[in-house]
């Protein structure tokens, strides 16, 4: 499979790792050989149609902070360039979410779509704005799209809720959905202060560049919005959201909850509205994880409530969701 | 489709009763019109090739405590002659687990299997006990095997760990299995002694008729044999698992984990040994649930450790499960 891959960072070097070190048994076992024709970061981009080299790819990218010095001559083929004028199969759009305008991923989708390519995207701004029309765009083009990365990182959720289920209403549902804050909040529940969980949060690289995106509830609220999309059909976008951050959440409010053997965590819920914001629940609900972990409780109409808990984020984990995505879409295209 | 229903307990009447009230859905959303040709129970049996009526069927079971009068000349085709001499495209297996020698059970699955009939079954005794030649003699005859519902009731661990786990690899996993022992465990680190909490748990219906089946880990360890084989592509059966039960389980062993902020756990696990037994866990392992809760944790190669926590029994539960292993093979089906 002939993929472009667009954005370079932590994850998009996961992945590459990743393919290198199963390339043999994803020929074997799953008959997918994954051929990288072209990959750019924010500084220039490498492309080669038979393939591109894994390790050396790695290697650039250390040395030179950019896969711009993959060949003698650089290349500045921009990401829809490439998508424009390379041969390939399936984008994987893995650059930063950008909830204002969605660029630069929302344009790579749409021309990879219009191009006839499948695409796996874990960036989630294009999904966050334009969710309903992304997905009728890759109808009327007879494409994949995957996300599922998107959504609680290598923790299968949306599969799960979409497949595992299959058969089931799920009537509402309730998650932790962002690791950052919950790793705030459960800090400020061992007695930290807002300021010093976040400096702490942040020295351990947790924060997003833009601290908002997580503080303020945006990518919380923007994975709400997937999951009410994908799981329970609406037609919604970040702005149907009905969204507060933590930043207003006090030390006092999370002693006096914990003195009811209670927690404050940021929870996304859908349950005729769709909210995120900061919620009082109890210890004991398997929905309560601390730390940088996701949770997600689905209720259904006749299998009760079913809580999903994994870690939320981290690059291998994301990485091994596109790999799933990639399986998905071979084995699908197999079918046909 | 055609089905045979073998049992007509709390999972089978409530299966009927899904049926009937999801008939027009399942027919729309998923072209599936369950037509059940026979049913059969201890004292004896339903039949009718066009389709039995299946608000008549509930009304009968709960007259005369048996289907075998919903027909003026009562029915006396045991579940073997039905299997043998009607037409149907799929068994359902509901009688009673049996870990000595799997019977009825097993008889009426590779005789279903023989004569060409797909099988859902959500008695684990024949699993537990010859779960590879099971899924030999499946493959061998063409027909599909599915089980959803004997490990975790309603919540799909099984498909999760199948399905949405697919391109990772699962290294091992470790699950309270058992509603019954849990539940049991859990009040008596609320301060009862055992006899009072087995006790009340007998009073609450939920100990098996035969309580060794929980107590003695027997349902567990049946469990972790299913698992084991279909997660792990092991060839293992019941006489392979390390089982202990929480007989033994003191109070004061109790009262000392709590004291470390643990509590003690029937935890059956899979790594590289198979072991069922009490086990002292943290109460911040997302894994530490409550009450009659079922959870899983499985630990996967690059997507960390994911704990799945849902209800692991009740009668609709469990038919939801079966519901969606029928829709699974309609799928199939439809796709060949």
């Amino acid at each position: 499979m002939r993929i472009i891959l667009c954005g370079f960072g932590v994850v998009g070097q996961s992945l590459v790792k990743l393919f290198a070190s199963r390339s043999d048994e994803l020929y074997s076992k799953y008959a997918v050989k994954p051929r990288v024709v072209g990959v750019f970061d924010s500084k220039g981009s490498a492309v080669d149609q038979s393939g591109l080299k894994l390790d050396k790819l790695i290697k650039v990218k250390k040395r030179f902070g950019t896969v711009k010095n993959y060949a003698v001559k650089n290349n500045s083929m921009s990401g829809i360039e490439m998508l424009k004028n390379l041969e390939a199969d399936v984008l994987i759009e893995t650059t930063a979410s950008n909830y204002k305008d969605a660029e630069p991923g929302m344009t790579h989708i749409t021309t990879a779509m219009k191009n006839g390519m499948h695409v796996i995207s874990v960036n989630k701004g294009p999904l966050a704005l334009a969710f309903p029309s992304l997905l009728e765009l890759a109808t009327y083009n007879q494409v994949m799209f995957k996300f599922s990365g998107t959504v609680g990182g290598g923790t299968p959720i949306l599969d799960y809720a979409k497949n595992s289920l299959s058969g089931e209403r799920i009537t509402s549902f309730a998650g932790i959905l962002n690791g950052t804050t919950n790793y705030i909040l459960t800090n400020m529940a061992s007695g930290l202060s807002f300021d010093s969980a976040l400096k702490d949060a942040q020295d351990k690289g947790y924060v997003e560049a833009d601290e908002s995106l997580d503080l303020d509830g945006l990518d919380a609220a923007a994975k709400l919005v997937i999951l009410a999309n994908w799981i329970m059909g609406m037609k919604v976008t970040l702005p149907d959201i009905d969204c507060t951050g933590i930043r207003k959440v006090t030390s006092k409010e999370i002693r006096s909850a914990s003195k009811k053997n209670c927690a404050i965590k940021l929870i996304a819920s859908c349950d005729k509205k769709l909210v995120v914001g900061p919620k009082e629940i109890s210890n004991d609900d398997p929905l309560c994880v601390n730390g940088t972990l996701n949770a997600i409780a689905f209720t259904s109409e006749h299998s009760g409530t079913q809580t999903i808990i994994g870690k939320g984020a981290g690059g291998m984990e994301t990485a091994s969701s596109i790999l799933r995505d990639l399986l998905d879409i071979r084995q699908e295209i197999a079918r046909d």
